[in-house]
C-alpha cells in the first residue's frame, strides 16, 4: 500500500496527528507502524508520559491498521493496555497487528516499544464493523 | 479537599489539561470529576471523538481521585476502556470512584456521560503505589 | 421473572452449575445474582481460589442477566476481571448489572463479594447479539 | 524445566487440573504449554464453550509460565480475554509467554489455538508478585 494517500486521509484525525504529533511509518495489509517524537507536551502531573498518548498511539495505529485499505469502517469497542514501562522522553513506535477477524468483529493488538526497543506498552483492541461505506 | 490547589497541581498534567483542554470540577475524597468541551480537534479521521482523547478524560479523572490528597504515587498499571455511543460534540464529563484499596494497589473505575446524561464510555483502572513522595 | 423455569433452562450450563456449583439466586430485567459456597475443589496450587472460579460465576451471572428474557442470544466478546481480594472460603455472591444496550452490542458488569459484602472481583464484559433464536 | 514435578506441584490446582482437566505439556522459561480435551460438561446453555473453561485454561497456563521455576509467588490481579471462535468440541492448547517483567509486576500473555491452528481465545494477564516463599 502506498503511505502518502493513507498518511493524508488519516491527518483527517486530528488528535491523534496534529495536536498529539503521531506520524504513520509504514502500512500494510492488516498492519500499521506509527510512531511519536515525545515532547514536554506529552508529560502527566509526574514527569512522564500521560496514559491518554499512549493510548491515543496504540488507538490510532490499531485505527490505520484495521481500516487503510478496507470499504467499511471499523470503530472500536473494548480495549485493555497495559502499561510496562514508564517513558519520559524520546521516540516511541507502535505496531498493530491482526488477531482474528470475523463477520462483524475484529481483534489486534499494538505493541508500543521505545527507540531501545523496550517494550512500554501492549494494547488489545476490538473493533465493530459499523458500516460498509467508504470513508473521503 | 478545595478545588484550586488541586487544580494548580494537575495543571502539570500538560497533554490531559492544556492539549487536550479538560478541566476538574470536583474532587472528593476517592472521587473526582472532570469535564470536557468537544471541539473539531478531538475528532478522529470518521468525524467522532478519538478513543484517546475519552481515555485521557478518564485517566486523568482517575489520577486525580487516585493521588490528590495522598503522599505516595499511584500509576495506572492497566486500564480496560469500553466504547458505549459514538460522541461528535457537546460537554462531557467523567467520574471516578474507588472499588477498592490494598497496601499496594487501587481499583477505581471512571464512568463518562454527555449532556445528557447517557453513558459514552466505562473505564477500570488498576494503580499501583510506586514511591512515598510527595508531589509538588 | 419467575426463578424456577430461568434457572432450569440455564442448568444446561453445566461447568458453571453443575461442575462449579454455582445456583442462580435472582433474576430481574437486566440483573441477575448467583452465588457458589467455596469449596476445596475450587483451589489453586497456593490454595487460594482459582481465578477460573471467580471468571466463571461473573460470566455466568452475566449470561444469566443477559439473556433471561430474551429472544435472542448475546455472548460475550471481551471481558475483562480485577481480583481486587484473595479468596480462601466462604460464600460468594454475584450480582450483574446493565451498563448500556445498542442494537449489537451490550455491556454489563459483575460484581463478587463474600459473605461481609467485601468486594472480591469485578468483571467487565461486552456482549455481541448472534441470532434472533430463542433457546430451549 | 522437567514436566514431572512441575505437573506435580501444579496437580494442586485441582478446580484447572482435576475438575476442568487441564494438562500441563510443556515448560520451558517464562513460557508453559497445556491442552484440554472438551467434553460435554465444559459446555454453557448455548451448547457452546463456557467463556470460564477458556478463562480456567488460559489462567491456569499463566499461573504455570510465571511460576514454575521461581522462588516467589505470582498472582493475576487484572486479566483481559477476547472470545475469538466460538468452541463445541475437539482439544485445546493454550501457550503462554512473558511480554515484560519489573521488580513487583509481570505481564503475560496467553494464545487458545484449537487444533486446526485457530485462534480462539487471546488473555492478558498482569501478575503482582506476592512473596518471596517457595510454595510446596
Amino acid at each position: 500500500m502506498e503511505l502518502a494517500p493513507i498518511a493524508k486521509r488519516f491527518s483527517a484525525d486530528r488528535y491523534a496527528t496534529e495536536i498529539t504529533g503521531i506520524e504513520i511509518v509504514e502500512v500494510r495489509e492488516n498492519y500499521a507502524k506509527a510512531k511519536l517524537a515525545v515532547e514536554p507536551k506529552h508529560m502527566n502531573a509526574f514527569g512522564i508520559i500521560q496514559g491518554g498518548v499512549l493510548f491515543t498511539l496504540a488507538d490510532f495505529t490499531f485505527a490505520v491498521a484495521i481500516n487503510a485499505d478496507k470499504e467499511e469502517i471499523t470503530v472500536a469497542i473494548e480495549c485493555h493496555i497495559s502499561f510496562l514501562k514508564p517513558v519520559t522522553g524520546g521516540t516511541l513506535y507502535a505496531e498493530s497487528q491482526r488477531i482474528s477477524e470475523s463477520r462483524s468483529l475484529k481483534a489486534y493488538e499494538v505493541t508500543i516499544t521505545n527507540e531501545r526497543g523496550d517494550k512500554v506498552a501492549k494494547f488489545h483492541g476490538r473493533g465493530f464493523i459499523r458500516q460498509a461505506k467508504p470513508i473521503q
